[in-house]
């Protein structure tokens, strides 16, 4: 016999499932400002890069082997990849590439990286129906905005509780962006959060595994799936989101709820991601944000007779490894992070191949760091000082680093980025074409030209 | 900057995920009891049965409605359709349709409907690969025993929370039943384990809707994946059922560790599954049993005066319905379960039919049921008397119903279940081939012959 339990509380929850579903539905098409659409259009430029770039990391091997059974149908693009396969699975290899280097955006209130699930599933559904490039912004907007409100409104207990919280609210993101894409209408939209509702996917034990990575992967695919069935008249609980055995409440001891609603339509969530100009633990990067600008400073590796870096004390707790023996290992290693700083004046995702860590000159130069805690300085900041062999000393202080929300990349950066990520995937010619074609996205009359320029 | 969030307690975790996946991978194929072996066909039975029964339901077309989008690969069979589509998506829909009735297998211990999630991806992962009967029914056996034993692990605590547990255990055991249909070896199969623990799928928000059914095909689909990402290499960690921010311990408060390991390869959960032999709520069961009871003790509706109906308060609360008006609402009404019981002797699907509901004969016969509150009966139980227009009274006490573990349905009684769904779909010669062909299930040299009468 069945147990009679107790319903939780309801706690006044507001109806968001309706309301987030009749806002994708029904808000205008660039109802925002230019400088957030222009933010949506540098999202997408720095999730295609970094999905290229991973393109054939053994992840995306495994992943599309594993497709490869399905004998998928050549739908959809799989960036950086010649093969094609059905959209749902592009939504899913692209969504494991874009976040396989951990190089990817980041909504800094909840550290969601909110384009891995939303953008997989919208350039794949896009593809696959012939939809506009105005129409893909007008979903990544959206999309996005829903993934991070409801960020908002469960963080941070929920991600303390152990969720991998990009790939637990990705699919609702992913979910209202297809629904958008589909025109499905505020009930049917409804729908589809809530069939999404149901498929959180992504603990933080598998941080440092291929299922990270998988989390916004299974997200977009969930989400792009949700909305199809929807489409097709697949019901769900219209307060799948709020209702006491509901999302939040399953998920989550905190429920905001006023997150979901507040300044809905004005404010867009999308205006606070930001994207990681070095391939590592953003910890570290106000120490290579400083040695990048000793190096524009004039300061050469050979004049160095040693380098002071003063940090909080969580710097080093989380990356003091002085003598890294691989890439992954420089990953934790601030030493290191500074010698590719002042050496190559950036630290991307080449910079920690393992010969390069292993460079002698690099070696050298990193063991001149000499690291000293000071819990005066805040986590965000950092403060270095060249001491040159002259006797000549070169200070820096960097308060945020570049990268932060007070000092985004700029467009140019990203485009550099792209670069590095994309070109030994795709060749240089076509890395210029896709860059101009992201920039154009909002124009574009179809997603073919772009598409095309993605595959090697 | 990241937040530096404190991690859960170990509560000594032994490593369940290693130590299962070592049980999936090297238990010797019918390594158990006759007993054992024949539950597994009993519950393949009923599994199918429910699945091809509800073939045609609207659930069913929506799923593959959207699935045809995916232009999907015709590997394997959707039970009861003509339609064939790719092994992940065939999980998917098997799954839905076996649970759209309510009317699929239940391991009481823990209310999880094992079938569903588990037979569902064997079914189409063992089509489409052309394997044998034998490794079918092992996998089964040993599929349900994994997504049964960490239920154990987590009930109640966690279905109290709001998850539909069918779902959120199904693709553990939907994916141990695939790795050893794959024959991955142990290291692979903790990979599978490890895959399937980030995609619980399942709110119990959802009970009434069509997400409802979708949750055990989800995780059918989900567990199949996973398997054929650990086949070609994906990883994830390995202690991704107990670690601190695992499976277990982000899903639920309660971690009974021991109830994984007990009696581990001694004590099957198969052995604990039962099957409902009415489609309505457990606790009208006791009652429709004791009028079927009646019929076959001579009772006969034109003879009836009254019907003295004496049960637990808690079989009013839930389903005292008096006058339903559809079918839907019979499932909700004890008197129109009794009076089904003794017009037709049995409460199938076709007797929750509107116009059955509705019919003149049973609307006066439920009529005539006086139930009356008495909590000395227990829950699982009913006290039922007939008293007749000539005087006479008929009585029946049933202390567990039929379908119960204490008095589990018959072979026969399953058979006719199953021609009770099936027929309507596939018609009378196909339903008592494949009748039979499931009882050979175990023997069968691949599944050819099954698939092809699963088809109409």
């Amino acid at each position: 016999m069945a147990r009679n339990t107790q319903v939780p509380a309801e706690h006044d929850a507001p109806p968001i499932t309706k309301i987030l579903a009749g806002y994708v539905a029904s808000h205008p098409s660039r109802g925002w400002s230019d400088a957030v659409d222009h933010e949506a259009h540098r999202t997408f430029l720095n999730w295609l890069g970094c999905a290229v770039g991973a393109a054939r990391h053994e992840a995306a091997d495994a992943a599309l082997a594993a497709i490869a059974e399905l004998q998928p149908a050549p739908q959809a693009t799989v960036a950086g990849r010649s093969e094609r396969v059905d959209m749902a699975s592009a939504a899913l290899v692209n969504g494991i590439t874009s976040h396989t280097f951990d190089f990817d955006d980041t909504h800094l209130k909840t550290i969601i990286h909110p384009a891995g699930p939303v953008a997989s599933a919208l350039l794949a559904l896009a593809e696959h129906k012939g939809l506009d490039g105005r129409e893909v912004v007008d979903a990544l907007v959206l999309g996005i905005d829903v993934a991070c409100r409801l960020g908002n409104l469960v963080y941070p207990e929920h991600y303390d509780r152990g969720w991998h919280i990009t790939g637990t609210t990705g699919m609702l993101g992913a979910a209202a962006g297809c629904a958008r894409l589909l025109k499905l209408d505020a009930q049917r939209t409804q729908m589809a959060l809530g069939i999404a509702a149901s498929q959180p996917i992504g603990l933080r034990e598998q941080f440092g595994t291929m299922t990270k990575p998988f989390h916004p992967g299974g997200a977009a695919r969930a989400g792009l799936m949700s909305a199809l069935l929807a489409a097709q008249g697949f019901t769900a609980s219209p307060r799948a989101l709020e209702a006491p055995r509901g999302w939040a409440q399953v998920v989550s001891t905190k429920t905001a709820w006023n997150e979901a609603t507040d300044e809905l339509g004005e404010r867009f969530e999308i205006s606070f991601n930001s994207y990681k100009p070095f391939a590592c633990g953003i910890v570290i990067h106000p120490s290579i944000d400083a040695c990048v600008q000793l190096r524009e400073r004039g300061v050469r590796a050979e004049q160095v007779e040693r380098i002071e870096l003063r940090v909080h004390s969580l710097v080093l707790e989380l990356t003091g490894k002085k003598e890294p023996a691989d890439g992954l290992e420089g990953k934790f290693s601030v030493y290191h992070g500074c010698a590719a700083g002042l050496i190559f004046g950036r630290a991307g995702e080449p910079e920690y191949e393992d010969a390069i860590v292993n460079r002698p000159d690099m070696v050298a130069l990193r063991r001149k760091v000499v690291a000293t805690v000071d819990d005066s300085i805040d986590e965000a900041s950092a403060d270095v000082t060249a001491v040159l062999t002259d006797g000549r000393q070169v200070h820096v202080f960097v308060e945020h680093a570049i990268g932060s929300l007070q000092r985004p990349m700029t467009d140019a950066m990203l485009e550099g980025k792209f670069t590095q990520l994309a070109q030994p995937v795709i060749g240089a010619e076509r890395t210029r074409g896709l860059i101009e074609a992201c920039w154009g996205l909002g124009r574009a009359p179809d997603l073919r030209a772009l598409t095309a320029l993605a595959r090697p």
